[in-house]
């Protein structure tokens, strides 16, 4: 037996207890929340040392932004499992049924759906979220995390298995898998009898070699190639505050934005007030010939892996387009499926873009950054998932459970 | 472009269109209950040549009733698409949502999976239905049944396919596999670029190699190894009759039972009566070594592979169990998690094992013969799925959907 089969195994023993813990997991959690708080200076001990690392092997600041852990962030951190500690217990509630002709009396309960594998890359605080959200409702988890977070990842881990068994449940319903190379993300996707389900949490490239190889069921999660279009009908002061927020509020993260298409009519004006606003944070953009033509030739010309590009940086791919429905056209074939925005004044336009564009989050007038399980009110999330089987969107709670249905009956026969 | 990557294209496109469909929906569904029924003598011709063939081939009697369809069957088929088509339309439904501190409303919408595909064996009803719940729920399928029904599945689809076009919907919504080998089945579990999910719906063998083979997501159903156990305070009658029935009503579909469990308290009374039962359709007992010791010696003696066989045949597997904590470790070893009985008089066992049972559907008192769409109330199902994530037990229209987040702002940013 490896030594993932073995945490498999563990994994699966303490979800049968989690599965009946009850409001033991809420005192679990609020055990964990005070002892992440109580913990900060050794968390960020062990962060300084993992950023450290990170800076010296050469990590962008964008991805050391990520990694980084500070007061606030495990304030944050600990709030959010408190946040999640006080939602509802999924467990055992009642999501339909009803007695049949027959006299069967038909219940649909939510349970747990067991063992849950995270493979994750540099973001330290989604230990603390995935853990969180998964033992909430009912399951054990095993997290892989990115081994640039990993002395940040085991610290918070450890603090949590603490709390787990303060509460008197097994520690094991949390385990952290220790070797960080690729083998043990590729044997987590060969862990059928184990696992019940896999979610990766990181970048494109992390994403599709699970998808690709995972034989475990995954939820698909993250990646974000986010649009923004401007409709000749916009506002174009609100357009620009809201590519402005979009783009630069954290570039890091996926429901930033990577494309702005901007219609035709509205172009010769927009464009510039757009770009003022990107020029306070120096953002890069990448133009079309249109765009070119607007802004001038400074601008870089924009290729066709511009429109693809998750940049996750200050760079902004800009294309100007003849209609709404070439907008529509242009994210249907480039999009990730995450989240896009129309900035506009119409009705009708809003009308048909939130009804034709298929993807998780959609918006009017809003910026793509409050794709966002707290700012959905789900509480803190374990991805935000792009595929459409399961679960699309921030996932929270609810969507780390699955049904069973319950049926009481008298002798029928059928 | 290989013939599947075209039926792919084809059948993107059509969901398209299916996807804002509405309510022509439902006139084709109308349309094609009517066209069935027109169709019957000719459905019945291809059909009875099908049967023909698999006769000569071998098939078992059991098997061969899973092929053959007949007036009453149908008519079935028909009736199972009105009542489809009489459901409320499931796409647009807003499933949630609310209006933010921020002033954000956001609506959860139902919205179709888009492309489904659909392999199976022998049962051509199951080509009605899936088409039907597929349309229901604004996606296009691609359907791949098996060779013994193939010319019953081909005049099945033309007929639907005639009757999606005179509703003024593509045909190609729904598309028939044409070639039944082994090959087209394994290119369609790599089709990813145009499925978004693959459902199996037969035996053992082919859900294992579609959910080991798949890259496109699987929902796994059906694969029934169901058991029936026999508490210590359970009426013997009722026990006799449940066990009858969930036996031998129809032996070869995957809610009937392939283990019966019994209370070693109550084996010495209830096993003779449970076996004086069976006798009637004359089901081979295979037991464990105090089932003989109860029933005889010319009882065959069970093995290891009987406990985890799905016969689907008039023959059941029995165990004297020690305990109810017995019984339910059982079913966690071998069960497929499809539908367990307990027949019981305790409030106790009852809520024990409804609990700590882990399968789509757990009874108490009644026969496992009702996990199916129909007896649930959901109108026709596409199968019924066996894994956790997505969808658990019965598939009707509802299983078949995603959702999306619209979210609508007045320039919020974050």
């Amino acid at each position: 037996m490896t030594v993932l089969e073995q945490m498999g195994k563990n994994a699966k023993e303490a979800a049968r207890a989690l599965a009946a813990a009850g409001s033991l997991k809420d005192k679990a959690l609020l055990e964990m929340a005070g002892a992440i708080e109580n913990g900060e200076s050794e968390i960020l001990a062990a962060n300084a040392r993992d950023v450290e690392a990170a800076r010296e092997s050469g990590m962008s600041e964008s991805l050391l932004d990520r990694l980084k852990l500070n007061h606030d962030r495990i304030y944050g951190m600990a709030q959010g499992i408190r946040s999640v500690a006080a939602q509802e217990d999924p467990i055992g509630s009642i999501v339909g049924g009803g007695v049949r002709p027959n006299g069967l009396k038909i219940e649909q309960v939510r349970v747990p759906l067991g063992v849950i594998g995270m493979i994750y890359e540099a973001r330290p605080n989604v230990t603390a979220d995935a853990a969180a959200l998964c033992l909430k409702a009912g399951n054990a988890v095993i997290l892989r995390g990115g081994k640039e977070a990993f002395l940040s990842n085991q610290c918070i881990a450890e603090v949590m298995r603490g709390a787990l068994q303060k509460a008197g449940l097994p520690k094991d319903g949390i385990q952290l898998v220790q070797d960080t190379s690729r083998a043990s993300s590729m044997e987590m996707m060969q862990l059928t009898g184990y696992l019940d389900v896999l979610i990766p949490r990181g970048g494109k490239g992390l994403i599709r070699s699970v998808v690709e190889n995972s034989r475990v069921p995954v939820i698909e999660t993250g990646a974000g190639n986010c649009h923004v279009y401007v409709d000749d009908s916009a506002d174009i002061d609100m357009a620009a505050n809201i590519i402005f927020n979009a783009k630069t509020s954290r570039p890091s993260v996926c429901n930033a934005i990577e494309t702005v298409l901007v219609h035709k009519d509205i172009a010769e004006t927009a464009l510039p007030a757009i770009k003022a606003r990107l020029d306070e944070k120096h953002v890069e953009i990448r133009g079309c010939e249109r765009t070119r033509a607007i802004l001038g030739g400074e601008i870089v010309p924009a290729t066709e892996e511009d429109w693809t590009a998750e940049y996750l940086d200050f760079i902004l791919a800009v294309k100007v387009v003849d209609s709404i429905d070439e907008a529509i056209d242009h994210i249907a074939r480039y999009s990730s499926g995450h989240s896009e925005a129309i900035v506009t004044r119409s009705y009708e336009s809003a009308q048909k873009f939130t009804e034709r564009v298929d993807s998780a989050a959609v918006y009017v007038n809003a910026s793509t950054r409050f794709t966002d399980g707290g700012e959905f009110g789900l509480g803190a999330e374990i991805g935000i998932s792009t595929q459409k089987l399961h679960a699309r969107g921030p996932m929270g709670v609810n969507q780390l459970t699955s049904t069973k249905f319950i049926i009481s009956g008298s002798g029928q026969i059928r």
